[in-house]
């Protein structure tokens, strides 16, 4: 049980009536029992608040808190960062017991820091330093040489690579990996892939290639306060390390690959992917199920719609939309034409009966017939 | 061993010649050896059915089997529904030895149903509960607090989150994760994301920002039913449980965001994704790869195309395509524009030459250079 | 340490100067100490070369090393071949104790090859069969009835299903999933889905309707030197095996679905995706993020650009892009044609005014307003 004045200090926000008033959770305001803090901090949720059984509520400036029968209520400017502070201060964090779990295989020559939670199944390598307060859940894998910050929040088999590199406050979530190996392949001839970039499309000669494995001879670099989601990965460098900048948040099913330079406080939506080599500036938004192409540059604050396709370099702040990716006005402009299209074609072939004009264009009924 | 006449008992279906004829297993018409049972549910097989070795068969709608060098055929008015009856018939499951493996951790308050088979690796919280009949192979994670239904199946490296509640005949496929923390961040003040949503790509001004993340206080409730594939994820909501409803079949490496509400009786194909807080009807299906906006809805029995992104809202039964998805028909007609588009060009320059327009148009060749 | 000579040696390539100088490790030339090998396989990497302390480096053809300041020198003719060889040498590969962990479960009936490594928390079922020389790191299941040939690695989490059968030298990157059950699933009537497919849009009439589980009878065969990347997928056959040939490199998070079978030394990059029944030829690149629809066939040496949808059959040594894909000249037309589009809908309205029609197209104003 908390009390509003405390939550409200938490969040340095105002309240107004009993500050004393205790609750033991949030809730949507239209379920909230008596000691629930209802979450209302929009006017929309006025009937919610009404029809539920809050004691206490986060309301929108303003509103007349006393009408909705409340005893205490907390005032949030912006709602959503309310919630963040909110949702710390109630959410308890994975149980995982003090020390070190009898089940867990930690070499001899591995430093854990102190006040470290280790689970059951977790293995840890020859040389790995964690930091202090780390929790480890069941099955995670730290190989060789990593080494980790303080504060670190390791769910249930995520995977750390040999000889990674990982700042403090880390989180990452179940079964994601960093430092797998990266992605890169070589023929003993120039293989077809390299033709087609290099021709825009002809194939000169069709021959055998054998994949030759690039080893990846880098590691995995990641800053403070980094998250990794759910079955992401992030894969080691060729020769220097991947990078992932301090503040950087990544969500669940994202491919980061070899090489990749991503700077300070981006978001990577779910499923999008920076291919091999590609560098993304600071505070650029990659939307859900977007795709950087390898080896190009997105500048800082760029921010990338869902499911655009980045095939060139994206200047600093600009967003862009569509496969391939334009900027955003473009895109709408774009797809306002494509709408009206077959409308325009029906135009053209009107001016042309006007002119009389038959031949060549007479065969448009015949493209029709033939799509 | 299974005769003839308990398959087609067990199928619902006719069968003629010697019901006592036995099979070990099913194969395809022409690799079929005298004990299996041939798959030839369509006249098209009957080539494969005379190369192969099969006794006996499963038969489109009135086949001469006799023709065939049969003992026994089952015939099967709707192929496909014969097949999930008979794969259900000859798939034995995965291996787990009854009861519970010494090698599993499971917390003493833990309440696991009677005829459960627990392999080894499996690491089960406090407080969980777990219907009868379960089978959890190998490296399975179950947080405090989760219930669990009756029959679930929960294959090697699935992760059920803290307090999640599934429902019965649950299928979690390998490394499959259910309830990690949804994908939910704020800045202090305004982002460029925020931004660019109000005006449509113009950004005012660029500052830092830091993101802090809100943290799920809701979970994830599954009815009954219900499968998630490989390597797919569904994450806990911020207040209120996401949710997903009975019978819904999810396949592999697909995410399902914080807050999402799924109805019943869905399909979601490979790589789909549906964003934070969207709400998908009953019956609705997402093609391989297709992507739902957050916050939007999409009503009952809509269908999705393969790689189809949904940014507006899908009203109940229409089909959709495309990027930015429009209805079936709409992107057919397109579709159709488009490959005419570059000759539609053409017909309008030569319509601008009979009337001698130049100027202003006569950049059009300049147009073209510069692309 | 490894000497210049020996690494010229192991390359096939030719040196120059000190053949017995020593080297610890590879290195990008600006930052190479005095016992990295510089790696400038390219001219453009001189000025690099000059800034770094490198004692050796692997240089482009025809380089003038000692203006460098170096002791020796090896020439690489096809620099990425060079990279494959070389970081062959240096790259230590994951430590896994040599033996038996005794945190390892390993059924009685199982046979694992002579100078296996095997680490703790490993789960191989009854029957499974492991050639000689395997490396299998923690948290690894094999399921009952496998088979996996020799020199195989397989990394941390990867899962191998009942009854796979695996060539020799395959690398499973970590949470790797090899034979999951196929997303297979029939109604007891006709589906909606069906209905669109037969109508191309129309839905006829909407009921509710059950999915029926169509368990995977097959396996999947996996040919030598494959390589599946972390957290990918590839599922079992319904009958027959799921098939990837000899040779194929599959990136990570990508999906490959029942029945599928994929030739020889094909590259299926990072989160591209294949759908049930489809087939792909020998030598076929898929782009990230590209995706190949259930049933259809992608021929020999094919190459599908990145985030590409491909609907249709695809001819031997074509190159596709586009969604739905056309081939990359005509996918480069189109995108021209539509940066035009606008200004084309632009034009046909002047030719209009010139011809003074305005009716039935004066609602053009309109249109441009409605959208």
């Amino acid at each position: 049980m908390v009390t509003v004045s405390e939550i409200a200090a938490a969040l340095g926000a105002d309240f107004a009536g009993d500050g004393r008033y205790s609750v033991r959770g949030a809730a949507e305001p239209s379920v909230a029992g008596p000691r629930d803090l209802a979450l209302a901090m929009d006017a929309k949720y006025a009937a919610g608040l009404s029809k539920g059984q809050a004691g206490a509520a986060l309301l929108w400036p303003g509103a007349d808190w006393q009408s909705f029968g409340l005893k205490a209520a907390i005032f949030a400017p912006r709602g959503r960062l309310a919630m963040a502070g909110l949702s710390r201060i109630f959410d308890p964090g994975p149980v995982i017991a003090a020390g070190i779990s009898p089940m867990a295989v930690i070499d001899a020559t591995a430093q854990v820091g102190e006040g470290a939670a280790i689970g059951p199944f977790v293995a840890i390598g020859a040389g790995v330093v964690i930091g202090p307060r780390a929790r480890i859940a069941s099955h995670v894998s730290i190989a060789e040489g990593a080494q980790i910050g303080a504060d670190v929040l390791l769910y249930q088999g995520a995977r750390i690579g040999h000889h990674v590199v990982i700042g403090s406050r880390f989180i990452g979530h179940p079964n994601s990996v960093v430092g797998a190996d990266g992605f890169a392949f070589v023929t003993t001839e120039k293989s077809g892939v390299e033709e087609v970039r290099e021709t825009l499309g002809q194939r000169r000669e069709i021959r055998d290639q054998t994949w030759h494995r690039i080893h990846s001879l880098g590691s995995v670099r990641l800053g403070d306060d980094v998250e990794l989601g759910a079955n992401s990965c992030i894969d080691r460098g060729t020769i220097r390390d991947t990078e992932v900048g301090s503040g950087t948040k990544i969500d669940n099913l994202v491919q980061v690959g070899h090489n990749v330079r991503i700077g300070r406080d981006c978001l990577l939506c779910g499923q999008s992917g920076v291919a091999g080599s590609a560098r993304i500036g600071d505070r650029v938004v990659l939307g859900g199920k977007s795709a950087i192409n390898d080896n190009i540059f997105v500048g800082d604050d760029a921010i990338i719609g869902g499911g655009t396709g980045v095939f060139t370099n994206v200047p600093k702040g600009w967003a862009m939309l569509g496969y391939p990716a334009v900027k955003v006005e473009t895109h709408i402009e774009i797809q306002k034409a494509l709408r009206r299209l077959p409308r325009l074609g029906k135009r053209v072939a009107e001016l042309e009966a006007r002119l009389g004009i038959t031949a060549p264009s007479s065969n448009i009924g015949k493209v029709a017939e033939d799509d």
